[in-house]
């Protein structure tokens, strides 16, 4: 379908075009991968979130981006897209898990949860007078001891996962996470997979540039501080860069950043900032 | 009706274009199209559910595809079309069968509960400011020990059916099962002849691919393990692949995938996986 | 009015066109006409209700189709157009039925009860955010012992009627009740007469493709049996089909089937059959 | 003001053109001018109503089209144009009358029920999401013992008259009124003015294609029933025709039906009665 | 402002133009213009209303035109513009008047009362959803001994006067107040005036074509009788017509009617008498 | 932006347009500055209102204009800009100002006041559905003894000011003022400089034409009398006009009425008198 | 994204365009981009903010233009952009703030109150019928001690920073703070900071035209007098201009304000104050 006949149908979200799509929706997406990617990674000990959350400023708090985000005592979740739209999604998954544990006394389910969040999601993509979510949220928690992993996108739509990402740069690291996932890996195994993959589609950040968290039976959601992503960065076979352009990732064998059309450039619209 | 005029009465389900249809109806039925196929096939035993669930990326988990439900011990639905669409009708028809045995003590019929369903889908065909559900659903289960099978539309139509199927494909399909089904087979018949029609329309998936479910008196919802799956897929004369293109279904005569207009790439389509 | 004059008004129940026409209240006739016809007949003995009711499918379940529907015990209602329009007023009349049985103990009268479903029907043409009903219903009873056949059109006018029909073919089907209908007609003969003026539009249908019903003070809503309708089907002068195309109806003098501009071929539309 | 400048301001309730004029109001009295004419007559004793109310098919039952409707004792209404609309207004004022009644224990006044009506109808002129009213009311009856007869139009004005009509052949039969009424007649005088006035736009009609109701202090609201009609029939100086077109009105000298542009075609439209 | 350049604007009371102006308010004062005139005179005995109120037939009852109300003893309006839009001025106006009297046990003042409805008719010019209201109001009455008149116009601007006029005709009848007032006045005198007035835009009118009330600390509230207006015309040196167009108005000196652009041909529009 | 693109983004409150304005309020300042101008001053004694309020007729009452409004016992306002608007204005500062003294039994502080009324007015720049109020407003006070003297423009923009003004001829006004002000003027200086900064813009408008209003400690909110306005004008060097054109103000040094582009016609506008 | 495709997507708040923005946001940005800049450093000893605050009128009280507001003992806000759209937030954060205190005893954090306010901010960019916000804030304040600066910007994104400016040259002035800011900065370095920074996007300004305030734990939120901002003034190596034009700050070696695209004129427009 060409331009002039894409126009006709994408100005609503109460509005199918021809072939049965919801363009605004579709738009939505777009917004996300405008965004820096975030990963999830399953593995057999917890579930890991490594996000890319790079200031726009030196002078910007780089923790105040939040692509990172505690749920509950073993919940969690990581966004990407349009931040002020995923903090509504965060608000709303923050106070379902907290009013659960209110009513009944214990956690809620990771799925549950999720589609909790889903159903309000597609709610805004069927009403007139509104726009989708530009956002997409991973949630990841310990469900009864076993790590689970869902994505919910602005469709709507739930998917439990072993591994993936939201936002720019998606065909390659998904790429990257389909090749290199297995089910035994350890924690400190998924961060690193989960560095390596983003560093399937773009080199030259630093581990400073990076958000890590990881849900275990154990230690519940825990933010990993600065000097473990350092060694998982190092451990991921990246080097730090020293200058711009000369550092290429060993790991991205087949994922070329620079014509990857996925708009990743966040980093660097000082004043347009709002697509973390 | 050309283009130009079409275009002038498909911007709204508060509209009738001047030959007396709906095209926002039309569209979201072209929506529900866009999805993979879900069969229902009624047996002497019980209902059968198949559907085609592939995902989109090894990593996701098949089963969070979700296109089969339990609704209560002896109901079931079967969805195509948009994922998030489907789940709000699925919660809907859910919350009904829960609200009815609390209420009476006794399940909801399949017709009565269908109907409850289709009338809240006709209300969004009329109202403005919304769409239509770009969903349909196949609902099935046992009224007084016998086995019914109904569908909804997008159009908000309930019919009964001895067998059909949702979704894309479906005049391959349908025909495939007008062919075969007859009003004696049993449970097992019937799981091999959804799978038969399913490769009516197109070849090269296996039994992973697919979600099984019966309901019968006997054991209620029940979704069927992947080794049953398994053998039903090879009973119906189906080969698993080797590799891609040369495993032609020995079933499917007359349709012919390839210069089908339907629309069923949902598996290779990694960032649109919207509609399944 | 010629094309583009007409798609000036023609966007909404909340306007009027120049010269006093409401265009979405006759398109919304044209969907009626789109729709099989259901003919009703007001005999001495009682109300005759005769529909086609043809499955798009060899699978699907001839009586889901649900052109004739009990309302109460001496009330009954045919309906012609879009199927889920048409399930919305019955539901209003069922209602309103049971209602007035609740409250007053006794049954609610034809013509009050065809004011009720009307009014409700005009409501949703004159405000705007709504589109008006694609359906029309004939509804029939005894009131004190009298039977009485009103029909309801998209405009929400109510009018009685000794013999109509709603949906396609309806000059052919109307023209041939004109010219038979007596006010001496028993209730077989009302069936046969019934039978007789839906060959008058459509040749080449079968008994099975039938709907009949009777409500007399007697047996009160009745639903005729399928031997009854074939008895019936051949006392007036119709011979089942063996092969397409050959077999005219004897009665069908004038009408000629082929020329007619009325749409009713629903039952060759696998994917649209919302229209019945 | 011509073609393209009027319709930038006919399409909305809510709007005026430049030269102060509401066109949707003025479409409304056209929708008004399409139905059959309904006549009032004041007369020394009473008030007269003669509507044209003729049947689109010889299977519709005559009184069913309803243009003349007793509200209380001493108070009726005559009704043109779209009956679903007239129906909502003659509903209202009925409602009314019942409602001053109950709360007073005496009947409204003609000249306030006319104005509650008016009101209703006026409010339907200004706020958008809504058309008016695309009919017209006389609304006639005794109060404290005087004949009144007042007229509703589209836009809400209330105005009292001597004798007047509504609907199709305006301009003619207000001619022969005003030409022919004295303050003297008798109430069968006003019944056969008001059956003469018709034929003076119209000829080539039948007793039986007429409703005729009087309002007098004695015998209150009163169905004149048809063989009064046919005697004033004939009083009036009309022939039933015998065949179509050679039957002139002999009261019908100035008046030349032919070249009326008023459309007054109604009881030819098999399908689009909702204009009567 | 050009043509195309004001329809830009014109089609909402919530937009301004980029002058400043509100179009809809201006197009609602040119539907006050279309309607015949209604002159206030306050002279130092009280208030004077006279109304042009010719009747668009000669069965018209010309009281039913209604341009002059009685709001309270010694409180009264005259309407000009649109009859049913005045009517909702002049009903919210009583109501009001009446309420204060309920509450406080004695009359609302004139000018709070004009301030309430001119308040009301202001925000019919800045929410959508609506037009403004298509009638001008003169409102007088005595307030603690003083004669006092107001307009109140489609902006819901207030304004007192010594003398004015609103409807058709202004900048004549107006101009020939200014020429003629005197603060002197006897009641009498102002009736002459008022008349006179009219005529300086209009000739060929009759005493019966007037409606004529005065407002006194004496008297209240009082409609002239018709013999009164009679000579108060002949005092005005206006002679009645014997036939059209001979009759010119002697103290018409400067204001020639032909070449007015003000429309105020109401009287001749038979079947579009809402303004009035 | 030309005027194709401006017109892109004019038609609603809720629209920003590509460079950040937003055209609907910046078109209610030009109905601001098409009405008269209001004129205010702090001195040091308290604050002056001067506003030019010449009636559009000799028979309109100049004081029913209403430029000037007392507020409470040391507070008033003065208006600018379409009346109406500016009414609903004046009665929420009116209704606040009351509502103060009730609830705290002490006057609203004028700042305070100021930014209720223009929170009030920003609502109407952002919500849709509504248009921006064309008026703007002086508000002027005693707080604690200090004289304060407010301005709230359309945009809902509150600033304190020495001396400003409002509506038409802003410009050459306020260079007036700025030329002139001084901390230490008397409440007589502060009359004449009103009278003074007003001739700046235009010239040959007499004491009638002006409405002046103080408020001091001593003496609260005060009207100034016409003999005492007329002594102002004398000592503000203005001459009252013989005849019209030849008068020109000695002050006006700098500025020049002519070739001002601001439109200031408001008493030359018979018919249209809102704006004042 | 050209003109005219652009133009079809930047009319809501509800919209996406096909690459995923929200032009109304990005359009209140600019909004924000044309007001006078306000800077926030935070230092090791509290929070500064240094705003642009110059009147467009030497009679204007400058400190009317509030750029800065105490919102609780240790929290402040400083806005740029459209300023009655700021004050509705600055009411919002108060009324928030005040909450607080009389719910809990003690103050809001200062991330929960700028999360409180953009969570406020973005739901005016999802949902219909309203636009953006076309304001930024700093909100800054002490959090158990610690000095914390938060920017909210139209999106509703919120950011922490160690020192940022909103409002127009926004790019200059940013630049000079990160080559600037360091971790050790008295407060009065911070007001030095400030004002450097400003002139580095525009000189020619006074120590008049500057707004400066300081929250420290010591002092808790401080306006800073005329005198110590004039010495900071100098301090930063600025001098006060004598004539327009010739005194370039010393300190803006990189940044050239004639080429800066930036719209900071607010000073000179003096009918449009509405952005400062």
């Amino acid at each position: 379908m060409g331009g002039n006949d894409q126009q006709a149908y994408d100005r609503g979200t109460s509005l199918f075009s021809p072939d049965g799509r919801i363009y605004q929706v579709e738009y939505a997406r777009e917004a996300v991968s405008r965004g820096a990617p975030s990963v999830g990674v399953r593995t057999a000990d917890g579930v890991v979130f490594v996000a890319m959350s790079r200031p726009s400023s030196t002078l910007m708090e780089a923790e105040s981006i939040e692509k990172l985000h505690k749920l509950d005592d073993h919940l969690g979740t990581a966004s990407a897209g349009h931040v002020a739209d995923a903090r509504q999604l965060i608000d709303l998954a923050r106070r379902q898990s907290q009013g659960n544990r209110l009513r009944y006394g214990e956690p809620v389910g990771v799925e549950t949860l999720t589609k909790f969040v889903t159903d309000h999601i597609q709610e805004n993509t069927q009403r007139g007078g509104t726009r989708p979510y530009g956002a997409a949220l991973l949630i990841g928690g310990i469900d009864e001891g076993e790590p689970r992993l869902f994505a919910a996108d602005p469709s709507g739509t739930p998917n439990e996962w072993k591994a993936t990402v939201i936002g720019g740069g998606r065909s390659d690291i998904q790429g990257h996470l389909e090749s290199e996932w297995t089910d035994d890996l350890s924690l400190t195994d998924g961060i690193e997979l989960g560095i390596a993959a983003l560093a399937a589609h773009e080199n030259g950040f630093e581990p400073d540039d990076l958000a890590v968290a990881t849900i275990t039976e154990a230690d519940g959601y825990r933010t990993v501080p600065a000097e473990e992503v350092a060694e998982a960065f190092a451990a991921a076979g990246l080097v730090e860069e020293e200058d711009e352009g000369d550092a290429d990732d060993a790991d991205d064998a087949g994922g070329n950043a620079d014509d990857d059309t996925d708009t990743d450039d966040t980093a660097d619209a000082g004043d347009n900032a709002d697509d973390e």
